[in-house]
């Protein structure tokens, strides 16, 4: 499925949380990243974020799609990351 | 349509750019808006968006999706801002 992921974390735990987004998916834009991931590898991540991050102040967002052709990306400006497998 | 928007601009705009999101879309997260816009709405919020930012340091993503169904949002954490119209 294609999986994109925000997040809004303290700056302390930054550089985690994009440590570990860069082991499943690519990243896009300052906080965004994206990609294919399988069932397994969403749940997998999903376990990793919530050892990651301070539940209680920190908040990320997983969007999954189960079709990537369902969803359309238009960039407005310049592109700073990765469009893999996605218009 | 469902559209989710993340933006990475410059911090002299980001005041320009959350008064805009905000006249079309919900705040979710810090530099992340989403709702529901008519075709129609999401030309008029591209074209706002382009006389805002600058095109050659400023980065907005627009995300569409045709059925809200289709796309999955799991909070991790902290909720932030508006969930509307979307599990």
């Amino acid at each position: 499925m294609h999986v994109i992921v925000v997040y809004d974390v303290s700056i302390e735990r930054v550089n985690d949380i994009r440590k570990l987004l860069k082991k499943y998916l690519n990243w896009v834009q300052n906080s965004v990243f994206e990609g294919e991931l399988t069932l397994g590898q969403m749940k997998e991540l999903e376990i990793d974020l919530g050892k990651v991050i301070d539940k209680e102040t920190d908040s990320v967002i997983v969007y999954s799609i189960n079709n990537a052709v369902w969803i359309k990306k238009k960039i407005i400006g310049k592109e700073k990351g990765s469009t893999e497998n996605i218009i």
